[in-house]
């Protein structure tokens, strides 16, 4: 197919070029030209600004936060789109932003999927990642050769765009919460003298089988925050589009709560360009850790 | 092995029920001597009065609480032990309660390990459960056979008993965040119109891969909280003694506090005989669902 | 003075008629006109449009929340301003929206003081309003004279216009805070059997001698939560100003986070009419009280 | 009266000498000798065991924790008390102990009265203290001229003597939830570049006139929390009481839990002899302040 991809970080670069691999016509943009020039060496070609991205059946966009994509789409892009062309837009963007999308491209009369992944970089690089469409079914089928360029599994969730995007914030709710729990827990275990990594390999080997955990557990064990397959400083956003989404459907989320406190004391403390888990380091400190 | 088995609980009666399977010679010891008749019949001796089951090894105690225990040692049992006997407890009992049994036993003479486990009963049925050991590493090893006729796997924690209170607490507290978080995130995806079982699919097919939270999801989103594989108010006492083993040591525990409001919660509300992962109902609940 | 007002709401109509009461020209406006109209009988000349408030030195706004004041302020009033008239922001709007005021007026030359208020609707009525302004000197000096027609003291906080709509959240947070104390005391002395009445004349009587807290916790043991002197609906709307206020400054607030999730649960539970006091019955509730 | 004192920390001290001002006759005990002596030059009688105190009509007890009181009072000292005469027990000690007291004094026929007091050892010197009494009416009358002695003002709260202990822990729940309430609150104010002394004042001078969050806010902006009024250590044992309270009549305190969280950090990080207004620096902490 013949697609734009627009946003060239840590996750969009590696799906970008696996789409590349996968035999399709891709043309990027990024702000950053020197990043464009890098996939343009793998066959990418290279558009000046995001409006010449819009050529093909395709656009993806993999932007860092709500006001990246605002800038980029309801600038001159959306204005350019025909009827038949798709937008879908992978990264993780606020429910209200989703919808406010199915609007405007209900508008224009261009198709919207909404297409958040779970996985990090080392995951998009292996074309490992887990998708999660929600859109027109009929769109998200024509989407579906991008998407098993880019992931291992493709997950229909709903016609309704902005559904993915709840999803997407409720499965990074469910990381932060076992984040801050094993941040707790070995500082409890810690403080009573014994060895978290022992303690994590006995309940991720009975029990407690759950790879995340037991990749999560030994990170925050060993202290090995650098370098960051997430940083905290984007986590802290995605608690907060968490905790946006809760208040706008009047939802009590008391362990959202305790969440955002860590990431935004982790901010403040300077740990922002570290890996998210490193959370944990402040249930270690409150404890008297170190 | 010739065992006394004090304690026929949920748990408590598979355990013995195994060990007798596996050519132990098991004198049985029950408050409600009913109970204790039923495996008579599967060829253990019952005792009149605990002391009677300390004609062996060990004794194994799989008691409701500390104060339980208390009574059944600290009365005549332990002064009827000889020194070569050995005392597993293997209940969930409190940190510090624990560390009296290592004094008591210290003084007296006796063996002691602690050895509790992980598992609901049907596991215990199925001699399926995790068996974390801690004490003098000659008395574990002694004690293996017993473990391998009850368990699927033993793991040797430490020399210092108390020690596999500290990690069976720990573990709870993990299962009981995953439950709260469960509770937060499907009332969550429900205000925005979604299913919850269908969202937890995706998630526990795609990163989120715990067999744990699988099925405690499962009951959530089903609503299947009876019968308790695990009761609301047995979990309640276990929250208080992690909060009781935190306090001692002076840790934060802000994603443990959350959690004992819930069960004190969930007491007060009347879900105390429901499965414990009846707690999500709570977080529901507050978002006006249902 | 000649003062447009804009917003006769609860607090808005007592304010706009003791400024009419202590001799100033006032021109009011409001969207529904015939709240507009009562105050014609009291002496206001009635505009037909925010734009013909603008017609004095000061115009006066008191509405809901940020998007009303958006509406009306960056619409064609701000258009209408001539350099040497002030505008006055007297309700309770975004630290955010503020900063952008002071940016809109700096950038039309107009004047800007921000200048929230303490005090429930029979304060306003009786002139008894706390008024914290902030914004240039001789602004705020210029307005004296209406604030003291409207209040019965004025606090000079800062040049810095945003500064006094940071203190009036945090001023709400401390009573939020207090009212949610309050409401868990209540269900802690209840579930011991005691009368909460009671024990709050003891504390009010003794140490905690705290006029709002006698005041509420009054309202609170006798359950009277209408007629709403301030309804938990708009708190809600507060506590997501002060929320989103300290995720722009990376300030953790735990005893915030549990305040927000108390008044999410109450809008969800259909207690959004009620005053804000009534949050205590969640604390109630959950502790299995009626 | 002939009066029995035992325990001259802080307050028992200049509790004791009021007594002896007021003209009682006075026999006081403490474990560390030389506090005793120093009362004997204001005219106290020195008892070399607790026992010898419990020659007059009453035996007040003023001492560190339940602990302590179980040492002294369920020695011989219980044992010795006539059916005429009273214990009179002021310090802050647990329901449940307090409820225990009951029962032993039941069974041995002496009277039990419980009388906490609210007040720091300046109001103790002063005998400005407030008493909650608790127990037969006949009883806490007989004990009025030694309360007068000693404070301000008596309530009288009920018959039921552990009554007088729960409101206490109230009390001192609403204190703490005060104080990292103005934490959490200066944070705020401050990350926002607002001086909190500046702040507090414009707040307790308008609606939140509460001489309490005067004196504590005052503390905290200025950091003075040497010498400790009352030590962050001893306000942790007091927060786990209000907790154990909490636990044994189920009720969710989620303000309690963040206080909890907020002392046991404040062990932790050493700063258990610094005044209890110092879990303030935690939030201040968090905040990335200083």
């Amino acid at each position: 197919m013949k697609v734009g991809f627009i946003g060239l970080g840590a996750m969009g670069r590696p799906m970008a070029r696996n789409l590349i691999k996968a035999g399709h016509e891709v043309t990027v943009y990024n702000r950053t030209r020197a990043r464009a020039e890098e996939l343009a060496r793998a066959g990418a070609k290279v558009a000046a600004t995001p409006v010449e991205t819009a050529a093909g059946e395709v656009v993806i966009t993999m932007l860092a936060d709500d006001h990246a994509l605002e800038d980029v789409l309801l600038g001159d892009l959306l204005a350019r789109l025909r009827e038949e062309q798709i937008h879908i837009s992978m990264s993780t963007i606020s429910v209200e932003f989703s919808r406010n999308l199915v609007e405007a491209h209900g508008r224009h009369g261009t198709g919207y999927v909404s297409a958040p992944v779970f996985g990090r970089p080392d995951a998009a690089e292996a074309a490992k990642l887990f998708i999660v469409a929600a859109g027109p079914k009929a769109l998200v089928a024509k989407c579906e050769p991008l998407f098993s360029a880019m992931g291992q599994k493709t997950f229909f969730l709903s016609q309704d765009p902005p559904a993915a995007n709840v999803l997407k914030l409720c499965g990074n709710f469910l990381i932060m919460s076992t984040l801050e729990s094993l941040g707790e827990a070995f500082a409890f275990v810690r403080k009573h003298g014994m060895d978290p990594q022992h303690c994590l390999d006995i309940l991720t080997n009975s029990f407690f089988t759950a790879p995340f955990a037991k990749n999560y557990g030994g990170i925050i064990a060993q202290k090995k925050y650098e370098p960051a397959g997430f940083s905290l400083r984007l986590a802290a956003k995605d608690i907060r589009l968490i905790m946006a989404a809760a208040d706008a459907a009047n939802v009590s989320m008391p362990i959202g709560g305790v969440i955002r406190d860590r990431f935004l004391a982790g901010v403040s403390r300077g740990l922002g360009e570290k890996d998210w888990s490193a959370i944990a380091e402040l249930a270690a400190e409150s404890a008297g850790l170190k």
